[in-house]
């Protein structure tokens, strides 16, 4: 299948490509990036030497819809909705990054970002998490491929939510996450010397992922759910780690949410259920689509501790993307997918 | 006054030995640590040379106590308690980094730590936290410098739990640490290629340090209170960051909240209250004995969610301990601290 | 293929199962540590959680010699020199990561290192840089796997000796490592604190690796040569960058010199010549097997400049082995070996 | 003395802010950053807070020439030429920061950088360097404060050349920098996820720095001296480590030229000679106006190594200035620099 992608020079897009290039099914045929237009991946990517030739070039729907079969869009929200429509319009598979067609919920789209130019899709669009729309995603064309926070926070909770073992007025969800989530452009909390050796809250309660959350944990709950997140920022490249809190309904054990999550997520090649003895952590996710999790009973204060770590470029985005495609377009759903992360 | 230093070549020790040489009024006259007896500071710690010219000794109460005025242990729980006693009963003063003289209940101690060898001093011992125990301090004789986690928790929650502002039935703590927290021995999980580029929550409602928080919290209201904290590990070298959630008694704004830490916290000279618009983290604390604190209601969720930030091995430990000093030794409470840290 | 490992707990053997367990022609069926005997292997590296299922078994040649055709020891110098003699005593493939079988004069091996007690292998052994001795790699059976920092020197070097544009008198050989380098064992060098924010240079003019790089380079000219080589120590977990100077012999330019990197490493799959224009640095080979090479010509000095940069756990040791294996073994030389770094 | 800096707000202006707010002779009066006017400088640099209440004000030389007796100018190149002239003109103490009165041969400095307007100060103006120019810097009103990498690879060598121990045809001097080198300003090369985890020479042999290490080095002998400069950019945030080569002129032990290095360096407060069991490294100068020195005289081949660190911020600028200043004001040298670094 040939692939075109929108924002490849992105860091979300550039990991896609990577992906795509090692992809069994996929061949690459257009990259679009007007801030290098005219210049070959290698020149501003030297990791790809000698595995993509492309150029960027400028960005066309009308070129990428002639030249390809499924298209990704990698840029902010706000930016593709049109191009989504016309894509779409034109009977491609599209897969989009940005935030424009995750939220059902128009007015809450609007309250976070901006006027949603193209409403109509939003009944369309499938959430990118295969974990919990495996089917819808099988029959769609529109895939909204989710922030790299709700999915942490989402498979960190989702199987305390969904068998009633918490309370959901607040479930408190505690984020960290490198430096590469605020994206490829130079800025002033960005900056080396700015953030190396520091770590600091951020977004405090008002961080845009916070509806996310809210929609897909409520999907599993008849009961009202309210999310208070809050995210870190700290000095590593890739990874986001999640520790969440909420009330436990009834006295249980470790083991026994353990086994709730090991039976929710049975079967999912992506998702790793960590042991009572075992950490989660960066390292065994950075560069994979793996999602690994764990849960803990604190039976002295009653609460659960749920917690979930995945790459912000990869579970998290890209290569998100590239499972929600490979189910979209019937392929293994592991398909460019299987190669663990590096150690150390 | 003249100074000794137990422990002095641990993480902890070192840097105490760094504050007291710039100390207008204290001369370092002996320094113990048993692994390198016998050499000059500087060839172990080059960062010293030209600073301090002792030589490290072997470990004896008598002779620091024929030397010394005041006497720091900065040894890890239960080593030095007989030590301790012995530097009381010759009339010094002591101060002890260790967790042995900080719980004031020998049962949570034991349960946490070990048989308790010199349950009478316990009573005699004060909480090195001058925000919440200046006065005491300035009438013992025996410090127990606090741990650093627990500094960081008791300085970010104590104006909402003082004012009765949150409940207090769980207190969630959620804190990041730098790897000096680990101590100066190598080990697997402090191995640079093992810890850095990851990011991980470990020791979840089991930290030996949440006993602390809840004597010292616990002191400032008739309620009963129980904290649930999360450690975690991040890759800085100093410095912890700490993020707090408590469910608010009543609707406030953050400027409430504010008010209320400005009050709480008027004519500190070393914690910080940072604004709405600002963030609480690392760099403006590291090496220093600051701990800057913040705090945001969220209306959504109806929490309150508090901040703070201290250098572990300053604010959180041994810029601690002098400031403790300070007030001990009738000395200006600032003299020897006043040093900013460095950007970036 | 049937593949053993020995030494699978290590930096170098871990990335080495990391590489076979991906490798199209190669089935893993016996790995050897003695530390974690019994232990399934994502118990100690979570990372390959899904990927590798089998255990870390205690350490046996006959064992080995029984399973697989190929087997890798992943150990010190010293310790598998006769283990190494007994694999190829039973007619298997061995690759050899320590330096026992890299020096051809046992003499320069024991001045370095110990009593070579298997002589007679020295022969019989082939360097493993295919772009050096590639036609000698189809046909040996026992590889020497070359050490990380001899690869990055002789191949930053190797065109400017072999078409005789430098002097050999002195080539001085500057190299900066990540800490990865000194294995997974933790101390006190290696301990975050102690090595994060800082740089050094150790070994100055006596590491072990020089007597490689001059045996190596020596081949490549009739000139007396040697090198004068200072490794460094920076804050990074994986990756080697070299700088080396050498005095030109004759005028020529930056573009001059290009064209013989161009030439001499014409058709090599991984040894990519970087331009005028471009950098030579650790992203674009991290996890992988390429080195990337550059050179300069400084007309105001006399000066050549050449550079180098590759994985230490890549092409330094465990790919390289791999590529090795791919040679000697008749498969294609880049199987398993296609995967780029990933950005950032 | 009353103090006034101008570019206040980048990285070397607040280092200095740092220094001169604790520095017993002097009283900041007057701070000048036209990015930031109007604002308190711990709204820009909360590390500040409680140490330096002062506005950022407007660049105005009338004003700080009317308020201050002493005058530094923390810009770029080129830009405060005219500035520094007119502070002169008024009766001040001038300390530039920019290479505009580095270099003696106006020709060098315009082959380097650009037109020279004010070339008539070029032979007032004494280069910063206390250990080479003390008592030029005693009588003179104009200091142009060194760069980072020349006082390093001039206080490496300069024991050397001096007493003609090696060639001075070609010094090569290899030096790694921190990212603060590169300023305050966002970049893509200072992004944290592109230089994270990377290393990188750039420059090489074009670096504006070379002719001021040529000057200052050329100073010391009556021979011909070229150096060849190579930075490199390394993953912390402060500090530079430069290894320097050079071949020796006749047989000497590391011992002759460490004898040579503390005679050379005796009695200077900030240069520390590390001995042949010791290392040069970063920790050791973090914060600090130190420069610790080595030698390795290497037989083998005939070279000399010497190796330098500083802190590009502490000795290779701010705090260069300030003992400068301390030099040229008659005060005590060591006033306000008495701090060492902190560990880890």
């Amino acid at each position: 299948m040939r692939a075109a992608v929108f924002g490849a020079a992105g860091y979300g897009g550039i990991e896609l490509v990577r992906l795509l290039q090692g992809h069994p099914e996929v061949e690459l045929v257009y990259l679009a990036d007007p801030a290098f237009e005219g210049k070959r991946v290698p020149e501003v990517f030297p990791h790809l030497t000698g595995s993509v030739e492309l150029h960027f070039e400028a960005p066309s729907v009308p070129r990428a819809v002639e030249c390809a079969d499924v298209i990704f869009f990698c840029l902010h929200p706000g930016i593709a909705m049109d191009m989504v429509a016309e894509a779409l319009d034109a009977g491609r598979v599209v897969l989009d990054f940005s935030a424009d067609f995750r939220l059902k919920d128009r007015e809450r789209y609007e309250a976070y970002y901006e006027t949603h130019r193209q409403p109509a899709l939003l009944s369309k669009a499938v959430y990118g998490l295969p974990e919990l729309h495996r089917k819808a995603l099988a029959n769609t064309r529109l895939v909204a491929v989710p922030g790299c926070y709700p999915t942490s926070g989402t498979l960190a909770l989702a199987p305390l939510v969904a068998n009633g073992l918490v309370d959901t007025n607040c479930l408190v969800v505690n984020s960290a996450s490198g430096v590469s989530g605020m994206g490829r452009k130079p800025s002033l909390p960005g900056h080396f010397p700015e953030c190396n050796e520091d770590a600091r809250a951020y977004g405090i309660g008002i961080h845009r992922h916070t509806p996310e959350m809210e929609q897909e944990l409520g999907r599993l709950t008849s009961e009202p759910l309210k999310v208070l997140f809050v995210p870190h920022l700290i000095p590593v490249s890739r990874g986001i780690v999640t520790t969440a809190y909420a009330p436990l309904r009834r006295e249980c054990t470790t083991a026994d949410l353990l086994e709730a999550y090991r039976e929710f997520y049975r079967g999912e090649p992506f998702v790793r259920v960590r042991g009572e003895s075992e950490s989660v952590s960066l390292k065994p996710i950075q560069g994979t689509n793996y999602c690994d999790v764990g849960v803990r009973a604190d039976s002295r204060t009653g609460m659960a501790v749920a917690l979930a770590s995945l790459d912000n470029l990869g579970k998290g985005l890209s290569s998100a993307a590239v499972q929600c495609m490979n189910v979209c377009c019937g392929f293994d759903e592991t398909a460019g997918l299987r190669q663990p992360a590096i150690w150390p």
